[in-house]
């Protein structure tokens, strides 16, 4: 990078938001794949964003932006090197306001932390990503987060009214607003949502509030067999229920969370289905007692059920250490966030253990059964050595083939990032790709914005 | 037109797909711009209307995609003549299926009739528009149509999963696919749904179904004022509730509504407020209870509740007629779908009250008081005389300018169309009208897809 617009950035942003010997953490995200930037800035504002931007707009200079990092798929690794954008001081919650039910934040501002400050005015920001109380909204933003409640709220998306975007040129737009609806124009807010940096930087977000419901329950079962829970899974539905979350774990998933926490009370069997509802505490009770009914009679092995909100999120302790647990086996755990058609969740199972046979990988399963999004992780020894490299390539070639195949998604709620750009080709048609070019090509001529991602600028 | 081009048109579509002189229906929807095109096309399958974009394409001819034209605000009116493409051969519902939780439907399908068949299998499609008897999924689609139990369930949007659309140079693509939740690369569905017919022409969706609810049970309660029923509304939402609808009507909007139907059970008071709470049984009948103490002591005069499908039905019935009831005062109602920021209801009837007595004109308000987005009528006598028409345009203004002073939205549901032009440069900032240009340039390049309305492609 020139000496001139480094120099430039340090006048207009002050030295100590501009790093050049940054933290190896500015590398990348959660995702293996590191490459170190040139600089890394930290503007302050809106208005520094766009400095930013309008400056390397001129110079043609890569800028990826960043959210806190805890992305999987190396979304915001600066490949093209380049000035790395991070949004870490704009994390002021600017309103929460109770009778518009809306929240004003900065993109910075962390997941958990805007929940919390909804919660104590009663209100609820849904989408909750695993890795809420680290990550940020305006990287839930970039990637439309999902999580465990998606299933009966919708993801980031659904909960996003407004937003304010500095484009590639360091252009200031807003778009959408403060409404519950609006049919004003394009959906422009639903353009930048998901779109991984690729088409401009989010400053700002006006956010959708709803009222926090009252009471929860949670309810843990073990079953016989992954297609036991499955079939539970199908009948909570036939029951006409949309419970809040709907999670499930395989036996590979649950025997390494029993050997990471021994103490904890996982359910018995070779898979756990978890539940949630919500609302009013005489719904949540006559619901949860539903449910529990319908558990025991689908052939549930025992089932647990948590009343107070402190139980629940005891509960909800042996869902969050899956990951956690899988990773503390030693392998290498190639997380892939899957989406089936609803109806496919044995089948998919059924995949894997095939798939399991054939390479002599394990492969755990689990996640959000609801929606048919299913982290499916491939277990891998020796990872560094290339041959094994190679077969965990093939398998999870085989994988995301199948799952095409089923009309199903090769990412549910992570993104393209680095992670899936091997399989995007096969993802999307070629028509659907070049409308993808034409909307980059359109929004970022110079294509400076998140460059060697999965849609490139047109040469001009 | 040219002849060699309808010509063409007949041969590769059939004679009874090209209609060159189409019933007068075809000049426009429900509102009053009506324009004549030169020929109406019907066609039968996606690869008609790609053909239709293609040569129309080649030729520089306007296209204007038009659904069941039940749209409120002039957005399929052909203002530049051209070619109507209307999808009314295009009606199959190609599947539904209870285990996916998906439809697949071609966009001809009549929203009411997709309801209708997925009630049948225990499914629901929520969005409800008034008109669904008789809109179209594309129509719905276009204007990314809303109605009462949007509050609870969100707007058309939330149901897409996947669409196929042809572009305007009749390029098919197919964006998102099967499965619930999908972040596989920039959001196209979301870009297409609400682009009125500008952006390109949706043939097929794939729509999320839920489990359909097993109970429902509705409230409808008349209060002193509306500020009295704004305050009880608020306290439903402090309560922790979010009813599948909330709808209210003013007093002018309840006499009319009275007088239309002089039979019926219309409360007492000078406003209504509607409640919908649906879910299991036991959930529904205690929520109801709950809800109905609320507004007891939130000053109803009178509460009538109906905890059957029918008696839910003749209640949803008394808001049915409001729109019709004010239409047989013999005034010409200007109805514009407003939304205002939750917190401003009171605000905004207030506002209303000013605006009647200071310009004569009696205004109606009604609508989804859960989302803010009421629909405001300025009920105008006379209203072909010029100078009835300046001050009705003035006094349409004034509420517009207020609206977005608010932070408010100009349209909720309805879409800009050409009933909302004249405050598209208001409502929404340079730079972001900018961004719709370049969008509407990439896509259409040279500006067939229903010019003359919103947006304008760039001169090449």
């Amino acid at each position: 990078m020139k000496p001139a617009l480094l120099a430039r950035l340090q006048k207009r942003l002050g030295k100590s938001a501009v790093q050049t010997a940054p933290p190896p953490e500015f590398s990348g995200d959660k995702w293996f794949a590191q490459t170190r930037p040139d600089v890394v800035v930290f503007p302050s504002s809106t208005e520094e964003v766009a400095i930013v931007l309008r400056e390397a707009s001129r110079a043609g200079v890569p800028v990826t932006p960043r959210g806190a990092g805890f992305g999987y798929v190396g979304g915001c690794t600066p490949v093209h090197k380049g000035i790395v954008l991070s949004l870490d001081r704009m994390n002021r919650i600017r309103e929460i306001h109770p009778k518009d039910f809306v929240a004003v934040v900065q993109s910075g501002v962390i997941t958990g932390d805007l929940q919390a400050a909804a919660r104590k005015k009663n209100l609820l920001y849904p989408p909750d990503p695993a890795s809420l109380k680290d990550c940020s909204i305006g990287g839930n933003i970039a990637t439309n987060a999902g999580g465990p409640r998606c299933l009966k709220y919708g993801v980031t998306r659904n909960y996003i009214l407004g937003l304010e975007v500095v484009l590639a040129d360091g252009t200031i737009i807003r778009c959408g607003g403060r409404t519950h609806k609006n049919k004003t124009g394009f959906d422009l807010v639903g353009l930048f949502t998901g779109s991984e940096g690729l088409l401009g930087v989010v400053t700002e977000a006006t956010l959708r509030l709803i009222p926090l419901p009252p009471a929860r329950a949670a309810l843990s079962a073990g079953f016989s067999s992954m297609r036991a829970a499955a079939a539970a899974i199908q009948s909570v539905f036939s029951g006409g229920f949309l419970p809040a979350a709907v999670e499930v774990a395989d036996r590979f998933t649950l025997d390494a969370a029993r050997a990471f926490n021994p103490g904890a009370n996982f359910p018995p069997g070779q898979a756990q289905v978890i539940l949630e509802v919500d609302g009013q505490a005489s719904t949540v009770r006559s619901e949860a007692n539903a449910l529990e009914k319908i558990l025991h009679s689908s052939g549930a092995l025992a089932v647990a059920k948590a009343t107070t909100p402190e139980a629940c999120e005891k509960l909800w302790g042996l869902r969050r250490v899956y990951s956690q647990s899988l990773k503390a086996t030693g392998l290498k755990k190639l997380n892939e966030d899957i989406v089936v058609p609803r109806g496919r969740l044995v089948d998919l199972v059924r995949f894997a253990e095939r798939l399991q046979k054939k390479t002599g990988f394990p492969i755990a399963c689990f996640g959000h059964a609801g929606d048919g999004n299913i982290h499916t992780n491939i277990m891998v020894a020796d990872a560094e050595n290339p041959a094994v490299q190679k077969k965990s390539r093939a398998a999870l070639d085989e994988l995301f083939h199948q799952v095409l195949a089923w009309k199903g998604s090769i990412t549910g709620e992570h993104g393209i990032g680095l992670a899936k750009m091997p399989w995007w080709d096969q993802a999307v048609p070629r028509a659907t790709r070049d409308l993808h070019a034409t909307l980059k090509s359109a929004l970022d001529p110079r294509g400076i914005l998140n460059p060697g991602k999965f849609v490139a600028s047109r040469p001009r």
